[in-house]
C-alpha cells in the first residue's frame, strides 16, 4: 500500500531509550522482586525463597558467571531436576549475557557429549543425581567446561533419590559467593539475542539446538498466562521438566505472574498430592501419561483437595478416561500443543462455553483436538506440505501443520541449511500431519514421518491405532511401516496387552478387519512392551527399525 | 558487555517471515473472531455484535477508507461518544494503514479545527449530537477531510442526547457499504509505525499530538488484562471515554481477552447500575467524580448487584469515602496512574495482601498512592528534575515522576523540540511530583507547574489542599500560586462549601494555621466553584490567571 510522500508520523519520532526497551522476561524477574519482595518465589522442601532473595540470587549468579569469564554468546549448560537452582538458570544464566541450555536429564552420555560440544559449553551446572552421565560425557568433550555441582540437602525424603558424587570445581553455593548480589546485569542490547538453546532430539539423527530469544521468550511466557488464564500469584507445581522447552517458558511466565514454584524432583502420585494439599497448588503441566498415573492414584491420596486445580496437557491427545478421571476429582484439564521450535505449547485447544452441554466423550474428544494458535501466535493453518495452500476446513484432508509469528524459534544453532529449509515459504513446517475443522480447530492426524505409504496409498498409523486402542484388551499401540517388496510398505503393529490378557496376531488382525479399509490393516504384530523417549513418548524410530529387521 | 568474536547465537540466525512479526493490537481482533466467532462482542442498546461480525464491519471500513485514498500514514479523526463505531474505529483505521485521531467530544469548536488542522485529518468520522460544534470547527479548516456521519438509532432512551443535524456526505453504514469484508486488511511494516494520535491539553497552551505506535498498544493493552487480572472474557462497561488515551488502550485490551464491549453514551448513574445489572458487567473504568456519583445514587438503584464488580479509577486519588463505599457496594476499586504519554494507566497501585488487615481509612491511604510500574512499563523512578538522581525513598523528598519502556509514547507530532525535551537524559518526564515511599510506591504531591514557591520555600498545592479537604464544610478546594511582591507567591486557596454551609475568609485560614506549616498557610481565599476539564480536572490555570488579577 502506497505511503504518503512525507508522512509526518516518520519524522522526529524515533526510538530512544526513553520510549524503547528491547523485550525480555528478565524484567518480570526484576519487577517482582521490586513491587513484592517478600512473596514466595520458590518452595523446594524446607527451602522458602521470596523474590527478593530469588533475584539477588540471580544476579550473583550472573555476576560470578561474568566474573568467570562468560560472556555474551557463550552457553551455560544446565543438567538439573526441578529444583530451585533449576529455576534461578533461566534468569541468571541470561543476566550475565549468556545462553541457557538445559539438558535432557534422561540422556545418555553419548548425547551429552555431543550437546556439550555443539553448544560450545564454557559453564556446566549439573546435580549429583546425574554425576555417573555427566562424568562420562565429560571425558568425551574436548574442551572441558568449568564444572559446578548443585549440592541439594533437601528432596522430600524422595526415596528414587540416590545422590551421587561431588564431580566439578566447586558448588552452585560457592560459585554465588563469588558473585555480588548487586550486580549490574546484562539487559539484552536487542531483543532478538538468544536467551536459550534446547536440543530437540526428534526422533533420529544427532540433536538439533533450538535458539530461543528474548522477545519469544518474553512472548510465550505472557501467552501462557492469557491462555490458560493463570491469574495473579498462582501456585505452580513442577511437574513438567524445565529441561523440556525451559518447561514451555513457565520460569518466566511464573515470574511475570508474581507466583510461587514449587519444585518437585521426582514426578510421583504421593509427591503431586502432597504438594497440591499443603501448598494449594492450582496449576501445573505434565504430559497424558502423568495425568493417568494421578488418575490411578489411591483413593487416599486423592481425598482433600478443596480448591481447583488447572492441568496443562501436551505430548499425545489426553484420552477421555483420563480426562473425565482427572474433571471428576476437580482438575480442569487443558490441551495445549506445541514443539520445541515453538517455545512449547504455541497452540490451544480453547473452550467453547457451547461445549459444557456435551457428554463426556464428546467433550473429550473435542479437547483431544489440539485447537487454535495461542494468544501471541501470529499464523497457523493446515496446508499443502509443497504448495502452502491451505487445505479445505472439512475435517478430512490432510495436511501438514504450519506456524508463522513471534512463538516460533530464531532458528537451529550451526545449521542454516536445516533452518531454511524448516522456514521454506515464510512457514514453520512442524512436520505434523493434521486436519482442519470447520471451527478452525487443529486435529493432528501423524507425524509427516510417521505415514506409512502401501502400495502409493497413504496410511495414517494413528487412525490404525486408534482402532487398536478400542479393542479392550490392549493396554497401548504404536504402528509404523514395515518395508515390503510388493507394497512398498505395510503397517507393523506393536502392541502391549493389559494384564492377564491374551491375543493371538490373527486375533488383532481380525479386529482390524472389522473396523478400517482392508489396505490399512497390519499385516504385521507384535506383542510386548513398548520403548519410550523420557518425556512418555512412544520411540517410532526403535519400532521401525525393529520392523525392519523381522526375519 | 564484551561479545564472543564468533557469536555463534549471531549467525544465520535472521529475522523472516516464519519467526517475526511486528507486534500489532490488530491481531487481537483477528484472533477473537477466528476463534471465538459466536461470542458477544458489542451491546448498545438492541444492537448485539459478535465478534466476527465486528472483524467484518473493521475490515470493510478499512476497505472503504482506503478506496477513498486514505493511505498509510494518513489521519482519520473521530468524534463521537462510546458507541460501536467508536470502537470499530479502533480497528478498521489502522487496518486500513492510516492513524486514529480520537478527539475529545467537549472541546469548543475551535480547539478542534485546531486539531483537524494540525492533523491534517484526511477523513472525519463524527456523530450527530457533536453536529454544532463540528459544523463550525470545519468552517475555521482551510483542508476540508471528507466527513462521514454516524447516525446512531440506538441511545437508551437517553434523555441527555438532543440528535443533531447529519452534516457529512455520507453515514457510516454508507460508507461501510462500500467496503470489502474480505479486504485484505494492512499490517504495519514495523510495530514502530503510528496505530494513533491523541491530543492533550495539558492545563495550557496548544494541544500537543501524542503520537503511539503498534508496539505500545500492543504491549499496553496486556499490560492492562494482567495488571488487572482481568482473566478471559470479561464484560466491560463503557464509563471512560474512548477519545481518553483510546480508552487507556481497552478497546485492545478487550480484544485480546475477547471480552465484551457494553457501549454507554451518556455517564449517569441510572444507565450504569441498570447495565451493570443487566449485562453482568464485571470491569468498568473512572475518574473518582464518577465513582462518587455512583457511590451517591439511590439505594433501589445500587440493590441486586450479585456479582463481583472491579472498578480502575486514575486522574486524582479517590478519597476514603468513596473506595469505603464503593467496596461496601462488592465493588474492588484499583487505583491507577499514567498520562496521555504513556498510553493511560502504566504506574499502578498493586495490592499487598498485607494491606487486607488495615482499617478502611489505612486502606483508602495506602490505595490513594500512584503505586509501582505497571507489568509491561520497564522504568519508573522519582527523581530530581535536573540531575535525574533518584530521590531516597523516604516517602518525604520530593522528585519528579520518570518513566521509561514499552508504554511511552512514540512522540509528539510534528513537534521535535518537545518531544526531545520531554525525553532529556532517556526518561520520560513527566511533570508531575512525587514522593518515593519505602515500599517504592510513588505518591504524587503535585504538578511542577502547580507547586507554590514562597520566599524560597516549596509548597505543594495537594498538601494544602488535603488539608482543606478535611474541614467538613469544604467541599472542593484547589490551591494555585498568587504573584507577591514579598514573597514572590503566596498560595491562594480557591473553596467551593457544601451546600448550606457558612465560612469566612479567616475560619478558613484559622483552619489551616492549625493543620500545617505557616508558611504553608493561604494568604487569601476565592469561594465558589471551580472551573473543570471535560474529563473533570480542576483547570488550574484558568485558576492562576484569577489569582494574578485579584485586586
Amino acid at each position: 500500500m502506497p505511503q504518503s510522500p512525507s508522512n509526518p508520523y516518520e519524522q522526529y519520532l524515533d526510538q530512544n531509550s526513553a520510549n524503547y526497551e528491547p523485550l525480555s522476561p528478565l524484567t518480570f524477574l526484576e519487577r517482582a522482586a521490586f513491587v513484592y519482595p517478600q512473596k514466595t518465589a520458590v518452595v523446594h522442601g524446607d527451602v522458602r525463597r521470596n523474590w527478593k532473595e530469588t533475584y539477588q540470587r540471580c544476579k550473583q549468579l550472573a555476576s560470578a558467571l561474568s566474573k568467570r569469564g562468560v560472556e555474551v554468546g557463550d552457553t551455560v549448560s544446565v543438567l538439573a531436576p526441578n529444583i530451585p537452582e533449576h529455576f534461578e538458570a533461566h534468569f541468571g544464566i541470561p543476566m550475565s549475557g549468556a545462553v541457557l541450555n538445559s539438558i535432557n536429564t534422561r540422556l545418555d552420555a553419548e548425547t551429552v557429549a555431543f550437546i556439550l560440544q555443539h553448544a560450545e559449553t564454557k559453564v556446566l551446572i549439573t546435580e549429583r543425581e546425574f554425576s555417573e552421565v555427566v562424568s562420562k560425557a565429560l571425558k568425551m568433550v574436548e574442551k572441558k567446561p568449568l564444572v559446578i555441582d548443585i549440592d541439594d540437602p533437601s528432596y522430600l525424603d524422595d526415596p528414587n533419590y540416590n545422590g551421587g558424587e561431588l564431580i566439578g570445581s566447586m558448588t552452585y553455593e560457592q560459585l554465588l559467593d563469588e558473585g555480588d548480589s548487586d550486580y549490574d546485569w546484562q539487559r539484552p542490547d536487542d531483543e532478538w539475542r538468544a536467551i536459550s538453546l534446547n536440543y530437540t532430539s526428534g526422533t533420529t539423527g544427532n540433536p538439533k539446538g533450538v535458539v530461543y530469544h528474548h522477545r519469544g521468550a518474553y512472548l510465550n511466557a505472557i501467552s501462557n498466562v492469557l491462555s490458560w488464564d493463570m491469574g495473579q500469584h498462582p501456585t505452580y507445581l513442577w511437574t513438567l521438566p524445565m529441561f523440556h522447552c525451559n518447561g514451555w517458558c513457565f520460569p518466566w511466565s511464573i515470574a511475570a505472574s508474581v507466583g510461587t514454584n514449587v519444585c518437585l524432583r521426582h514426578v510421583r502420585a504421593e509427591p503431586i498430592y502432597k504438594l497440591i494439599k499443603s501448598e494449594q497448588v492450582n496449576h501445573f503441566c505434565g504430559a497424558p501419561i502423568v495425568l493417568n498415573m494421578l488418575n490411578g492414584a489411591s483413593a487416599e491420596l486423592k481425598q482433600g483437595i478443596n480448591h481447583q486445580v488447572k492441568v496443562m496437557t501436551a505430548g499425545a491427545a489426553p484420552p477421555a478416561a483420563v480426562i473425565q478421571g482427572m474433571e471428576e476429582m476437580g482438575f480442569k484439564v487443558t490441551h495445549v500443543y506445541g514443539l520445541t521450535e515453538t517455545y512449547g505449547p504455541s497452540v490451544i485447544c480453547a473452550w467453547q462455553d457451547e461445549w459444557n452441554d456435551s457428554d463426556a466423550e464428546q467433550k473429550a474428544r473435542l479437547k483431544a483436538r489440539q485447537g487454535v494458535r495461542a494468544p501471541m501466535l501470529e499464523g497457523l493453518m493446515v496446508a499443502d506440505p509443497t504448495t502452502l495452500a491451505p487445505v479445505p476446513k472439512d475435517g478430512e484432508t490432510i495436511g501438514e501443520i504450519f506456524m508463522r509469528g513471534n512463538l516460533v524459534m530464531k532458528g537451529y544453532l550451526k545449521n542454516p541449511s536445516t533452518t531454511d529449509e524448516s522456514f521454506t515459504g515464510g512457514w514453520f513446517h512442524s512436520g505434523d500431519l493434521a486436519v482442519w475443522h470447520e471451527d478452525g480447530y487443529v486435529e493432528i492426524k501423524d507425524r509427516s514421518k510417521d505415514v506409512i505409504i502401501s502400495g502409493g496409498e497413504n496410511i495414517s498409523s494413528i487412525e490404525v491405532e486408534d482402532v487398536l486402542y478400542r479393542h479392550p484388551q490392549i493396554q497401548e499401540a504404536a504402528v509404523v511401516a514395515r518395508p515390503d517388496d510388493k507394497w512398498g510398505e505395510t503397517p507393523c503393529a506393536f502392541v502391549t496387552l493389559v494384564e492377564g490378557a491374551e491375543l493371538t496376531e490373527q486375533d488383532v488382525i481380525e479386529f482390524c478387519r472389522n473396523n478400517m479399509a482392508r489396505f490399512k490393516v497390519p499385516k504385521t504384530v507384535v506383542f510386548g512392551g513398548l520403548p519410550k523417549t523420557s518425556t512418555g513418548k512412544i520411540q517410532k524410530f526403535v519400532l521401525r527399525s525393529q520392523a525392519k529387521d523381522l526375519d
